[in-house]
């Protein structure tokens, strides 16, 4: 018996503290945006997960008796949180509180190749509202992330918006035929990965004037503050009338933002967010001083998607925390100075032990993290212990100590330590 | 598309924050005895899980390359984690310190015959110190139990403490053949199940005297007050010699626990445990006034278990909790009136909306749930969802109120409520 299997992997508790320190902050952050858990199984029926497709990247489920009955289509593990929520949409959109606004912690599985460093199995964390169209629901939900980011005390980040309302205008402002807007987006989206040299050429082989492919790059630099971003956005657009009804939402982002004071959160063109399913405001989250980890909260509105995994025809607009990636940033930005706390109990005799628990007790009482090594091992092999675990300071209880009731307070980092009365 | 394969089930948001709350309470209380979280996938290999059975109820896993290549034997879905933890005792055994005391939250998977009110799919949250045969290890996990049932505020529970060494004492204590242990404790774990009577004629069928069969059910119904108990067993066992190690850690037991005042651990002769792996200290929880929940929070110490399952031969002992049943405990226990929090802003017209958002991120930065309403529809509809969401005040954004700078903060029980001015 050994290891996992390819793909998959353990958390050991140092990480696996983290991680759930992490997550429960940013849930207690949903909490208080009025957002609930929403838990679905791992498992769903195929056909919810994949209707159309056949050779699509699950991983199917069966159990040994259905096995035997030569049953192993039927059933297979979730890929996202997405799909679950339209399904929970149909079965029970009459007895939900619209709009209705919903956090998922889940485990998602995906049978890919296996491959080094990608897992089969992640953790992912949603937030979605589903039920309303209005921009303030969308500026509500970016606020939220912004609230989230803060709690976690990631330094310098930079919320980035952007609308597809806008991306749609494009053909119309620049003139250029609207099925070329797809293949567009897909060029302008790798703006990160290549020079604009390249960008230029690849626009160019789309077919475009060489006017074109210059706004369009500069269309793709657009970033920034955003009533700046708003004024060349509206000298842009000048020709397309449609632009009013984006200008409007805009501006009600940048209104209550700058009344709010976020002045982090910035529009910024080259958000693209893939090609799918995103219909309104977009939006990705970077770390100023970390760029290499990319965004590491990200989403948009989604206003058919529900209905087009079957759901009822619902709009609604999420965001989705990169669980493993923010967990791996706030490793990079945490010093390490912070994370001790906490009491554990050392014995010299196992004589001593009631009087370590009831020590122990008395800590746990007041609230305090307070272990106690119950198994008397060598001092050296106790401080060790307590070293591992990270403890702050150590109680000991040793021969004199005890004949004059007192035990040693001892702090684990600076070594001083103070004499305590205890109860007997 | 619909609804969930059988034997599988959605927590809507009302049921998934009890269930979540109700966890963070019990991993607060983990994390105050110094445990830490572990997680471990889903997934593991078919032969770590079941590495004897064929004809197991597993759920066997793979992805659509893998059922193109006709491998679908290899992947199966945990069952539960106590299995995961031994193989994490194999593949980590040096680095990880000793004792290693971790929880786990995590979904198992039972391929089971689906059947009503059995799901194949539940969440289990166990604890675990693995590394410590010392007896106030096991105390100190019973105090955690105390402790995780106090701070759930759970009324009148009952810890009931037996050891597998004294079950194990019986043929010598009563003369009868130590093969006969096995059959005598199905019988006697059938004590809730049948009378008296019954048990005593299914004890008589295994080759039992009247005398010895007498003493079984005096033996079984032994239960109470710890320093009672243990004057009657030592009365029983007063031919046994081996009784007095099992005795000194009965009364180690029974003196820290008496020392710190926790009357409601009693000791408790009917607790067997099944069958299985247990090998000393056991413990079953239950609620006084409500029998019928059976136990919720249940374990014991099983000494030789960890090496069976192909890890490492360390001792260990653990509880787990009964989420589901606990869960539904605590929802018939607790009153209907204490859910209510939280505040929600309500506006008579989209206009009104920036303002809604900036009254509710005040509230929020202090700390307060506050929903808001960012699509405005008819008022009645407004409270509605307020009374869903189960607020307790509404903050109302009306015409009068805002050409005044005020806002109304009303009590959505009392139906009292005042004008409150904001900044504009």
């Amino acid at each position: 018996m050994s290891k996992t299997p390819k793909g998959f992997r353990d958390l050991l508790p140092e990480k696996a503290r983290k991680k759930e320190d992490m997550v429960n902050t940013i849930i207690s952050v949903y909490r208080r945006y009025g957002f609930l858990p929403l838990e679905t199984p791992v498992v769903e029926f195929q056909k919810t997960l994949a209707p159309d497709v056949t050779d699509f990247n699950l991983f199917h489920v069966h159990s040994t008796r259905e096995r035997k009955k030569g049953n192993t289509q039927e059933l297979a593990m979730r890929f996202d949180l997405t799909v679950p929520l339209a399904r929970v949409m149909s079965d029970y959109h009459r007895e939900l509180p619209k709009p209705f606004k919903r956090y998922q912690l889940g485990e998602v599985f995906r049978g890919e190749k296996p491959q080094k460093g990608r897992y089969r199995q992640f953790t992912q964390l949603d937030a979605d509202i589903v039920g309303s169209d209005s921009i303030y629901t969308d500026i509500d939900l970016v606020l939220m992330m912004h609230a989230v980011m803060s709690e976690l005390g990631v330094p310098d980040f930079t919320i980035r918006v952007n609308s597809r309302k806008v991306l749609n205008l494009l053909p119309e402002a620049l003139s250029f035929d609207g099925e070329l807007l797809k293949s567009v987006l897909i060029v302008l989206d790798k703006r990160d990965k290549v020079s604009e040299d390249e960008l230029a050429k690849m626009l160019l082989e789309l077919g475009l004037s060489d006017e074109q492919v210059k706004k369009l790059i500069d269309f793709g630099s657009l970033s920034g503050e955003r009533k700046y971003v708003l004024e060349k956005l509206k000298e842009l657009f000048s020709g397309a009338e449609s632009f009013n009804q984006v200008a409007d939402e805009l501006t009600s982002i940048d209104r209550v933002l700058s009344d709010l004071g976020k002045d982090n959160i910035i529009f910024d063109m080259s958000i693209i967010r893939g090609l799918g399913y995103y219909t309104g405001t977009i939006f990705e989250t970077t770390i100023n001083e970390y760029p290499e980890f990319g965004s590491v909260y990200s989403g948009g509105r989604y206003d058919h998607l529900i209905e087009k995994l079957g759901g009822p025809s619902v709009p609604a607009i999420g965001a989705s925390v990169g669980v493993d990636r923010l967990l791996a940033l706030l490793e990079e930005v945490s010093s390490e100075e912070e994370a001790n706390e906490g009491y554990v109990v050392l014995s010299y005799s196992d004589e001593f032990l009631a009087q370590a628990l009831k020590i122990a007790e008395s800590y746990r009482a007041k609230g305090f993290v307070c272990d106690v090594l119950t198994s008397v091992k060598k001092m050296a092999k106790q401080f060790e212990y307590a070293e591992r675990k990270g403890y702050a300071k150590a109680i000991i209880l040793g021969e004199d100590e005890m004949a004059k009731g007192v035990y040693l307070l001892r702090d684990l980092k600076t070594r001083e330590q103070e004499e305590i009365v205890f109860e007997k």
